[in-house]
């Protein structure tokens, strides 16, 4: 018999089916025993009658059943569950593959159990469907990113993660025994994504980036999703902040269609977007913000996090928008190739996307003249051979060009409201934990491998 | 006004149209000058009449031209060229960027440097249409693979590529400094693949696999795309290499409808499939070759790579088929997971695809048991703490499950028939490169970072 999945019941009453999944949940109620089978698609209530070798069965045992689908009794329908108005009548029974007890509770609308140990035990607390839910809207986040640009011409490549030299600076870094040498994990597929530009105008890669954090915030991981993307023959830093808007625009509406249940789970509300979503130069936003409630960071060469909140508060209350890009940060602040404003260059032609109180996406239009480029990079005091590849591409001719980024797992943790970015990366990294803590005894093999 | 791209040209005919791009040729006939304008979407043919400026224009270049579309003079037109029956009569020109002179001729129809120079001038040579074609041929294996699979209701993780314990031995793999421990590049994003079994079922990951590779072969790279795939529920190991046939196909269909202009410039052929890929376990195929050839291989515990590309005669004269499967690996020779045929345990429900003489997908059931899972590790000499949140998913109830993995490279380069994977790469790693030479002055600066 071919396997029905959960969410195929409600179209097989009457029918005899084989369905197969963990064991979700289990009630006694003397003769009679519920299962609650959870399968890809969803949970299933299954009803055992006057069978005794069911009540062996625990949470998380694997099991094939077959058996006949039936309406529910009327005061039995549960409206919350797609199958809830369907049962299946078990008539034969077995077990795939058998489960340890578990160590905490599994069951109830959100798994009740801290940080740590939901990461100690991450093979197990996966399978919770509110914490699987996060990781189907952060592949519906990917997919709509992709989708969006991939319908705009842009042409998808993959970025390399093991780089030569620490770019950008070399405390945040980790370096790689590489064979003889030293190498490093790239910060970001910056370089690589401007120089595909000379290659297809537009591309965008789902990329690794790494950053070595020297300290435990609920913010940062030490291995996150880069979401990339850049545009060439751009014919001004506008352009780059309309495909932002139209990447987050088909982000939600990817959401809206195809994980409203995911979302309810979370109770989320995706962020109110006004008809376009407003612009603030950087100094101004400064300025609304003494004006609104006396302070003033006026001074600040860079937005400070209280004035990040603070502006999205004033988006939403003024523009009706829980997104608002902040644009025209000092050059100073800025990496060496971004654009700097023509009408004043003091300040550059970037951007950020703000929404919730936090940076979702950053981005601007770059620096493509060659010499610019290299005394930029003298400037700050960087070697140029180390930037030998980079350079050459834009020796050898590119367009105006710009580009944006956002990470993945920031974006998940913005739309669902969680506390800790670490609940929205499946296997997070961090200074204390790779899968597992990093105590004592990890040092120590550590050591032996050497 | 809007930018008309070169391919879109055909159909405005009497229009004046913007165009963008870059030249990938100048011809000077007297008065009259041909550029060969290069964007995004091919190659368009702009005339410029009587016009002085032009001829200080260069390969490489980026330009911004206005001018109207016409047909071409019959005697003119070039049917190899989809814009090749018209033109554009230059009335405006605007140089974007200039470009240093090229360190060798970039035209014709294929790129002719020698491989160390294309990698050393990465960034010039990707824009040789050539090239570029080799990564809109990837693009598209790898969105073939995603999109079959989406097809059949897989879901999408993100793999992390820093691992805490060198699971698969240590000498080939990379460390990285990581805070005061040592952390590894993994290998392969193996057991993160079985671990989501237990949650969504049926998964599969675009990751970055890492092998530190102490020899420079032409078929090896430090890091590349591993396309990862895992199935749970399933009924027999026939089932993974149904999906792996369903991928190959996918793949194929995807390349023949969206770049059959990129196969062209290769002159390369899809591999001819029979009806059903052929089967074959690797002790038959030991003993079709000694009868066949008289080669006698029948007592190697692995088959050796010239067996792989006589089989793969065999299977194309006998059964038609460029691709065969070859199956029941030995026990000895596959990794601790490997499920052991229950009818002839020093056997694995294992298999690889073999295609034109070389290993293109590896896959098989796994142990879902976790006490045989446990006493294997243990047996190989491997400690279970490293395994822990590997063993955990296990622990906890894991359905009968397997899976296969390919190398996006391997395949771009058996599908056009490259010399050297490392074309099949846009940044290639390996021991000798990391975008530059790895050579003397790299370690010094390796050592001062240190």
């Amino acid at each position: 018999m071919k396997r029905t999945l959960a969410i195929e019941t409600p179209q097989k009453i009457g029918q005899e089916i084989l369905i197969k999944g963990w064991v979700n949940a289990r009630r006694d109620h003397g003769k009679i025993t519920f299962i609650d089978l959870r399968d890809r698609s969803g949970i299933l209530q299954v009803v055992f009658i006057g069978n005794e070798e069911v009540k062996k069965l625990r949470q998380e045992w694997v099991l094939e059943i077959e058996g006949n689908v039936k309406a529910r009794p009327e005061n039995m329908v549960n409206p919350d569950l797609t199958t809830g108005f369907v049962e299946v009548e078990a008539k034969k029974l077995k077990v795939l593959a058998e489960a340890k007890e578990l160590p905490f509770d599994m069951g109830g609308e959100t798994l009740k159990v801290e940080l740590p140990t939901m990461l100690d035990y991450r093979g197990l607390t996966l399978r919770h469907p509110k914490v699987q839910a996060v990781f189907k809207i952060q592949e519906e986040i990917v997919n709509s990113f992709r989708q969006v640009l991939m319908g705009l011409d842009f042409t998808e490549f993959q970025a390399p993660t093991i780089v030569p030299v620490a770019t950008e600076g070399g405390a945040e870094i980790f370096p790689i025994k590489y064979f003889d040498h030293t190498a490093y994990l790239g910060q970001s597929p910056q370089l690589y994504k401007q120089m595909m530009v000379g290659v297809f105008e537009r591309v965008f890669a789902v990329a690794r980036a790494y950053r070595a954090e020297p300290s435990v915030t609920t913010r940062h991981i030490c291995e996150y999703i880069s979401l990339d993307a850049e545009i060439g023959f751009i014919d001004s830093y506008q352009e780059i902040m309309e495909t932002v808007e139209r990447v987050i625009r088909g982000i939600f509406s990817g959401l809206d269609k195809n994980c409203s249940q995911e979302l309810a789970l979370f109770k989320a509300k995706l962020p109110k977007l006004s008809e376009k979503i407003p612009q603030i130069k950087m100094r101004e936003v400064q300025e609304i913000i003494f004006k609104k409630i006396g302070r003033d960071n006026r001074q600040e060469p860079d937005l400070m996090p209280d004035d990040e909140k603070e502006i999205c508060k004033w988006a939403l209350e003024e523009k009706g928008s829980e997104l608002v890009f902040v644009t025209h940060y000092p050059t100073k602040k800025r990496p060496f190739y971004t654009y700097p404003d023509p009408e004043d260059p003091e300040y550059t032609l970037s951007f950020d996307l703000l929404g919730r109180g936090l940076e979702w996406v950053t981005g601007g239009q770059r620096i493509n003249d060659y010499q610019k480029l290299l005394s930029n990079i003298i400037a700050r005091g960087n070697k140029p051979e180390d930037f030998k590849l980079y350079l050459q591409a834009f020796e050898y001719g590119m367009p105006p060009e710009g580009g944006f980024a956002l990470g993945a797992e920031r974006i998940t943790m913005q739309i669902l409201g969680l506390n800790n970015i670490r609940e929205a990366s499946l296997f997070p990294r961090d200074m204390e934990r790779i899968d597992f803590r990093l105590s004592k005894p990890k040092t120590t093999s550590g050591n032996k491998k050497k």
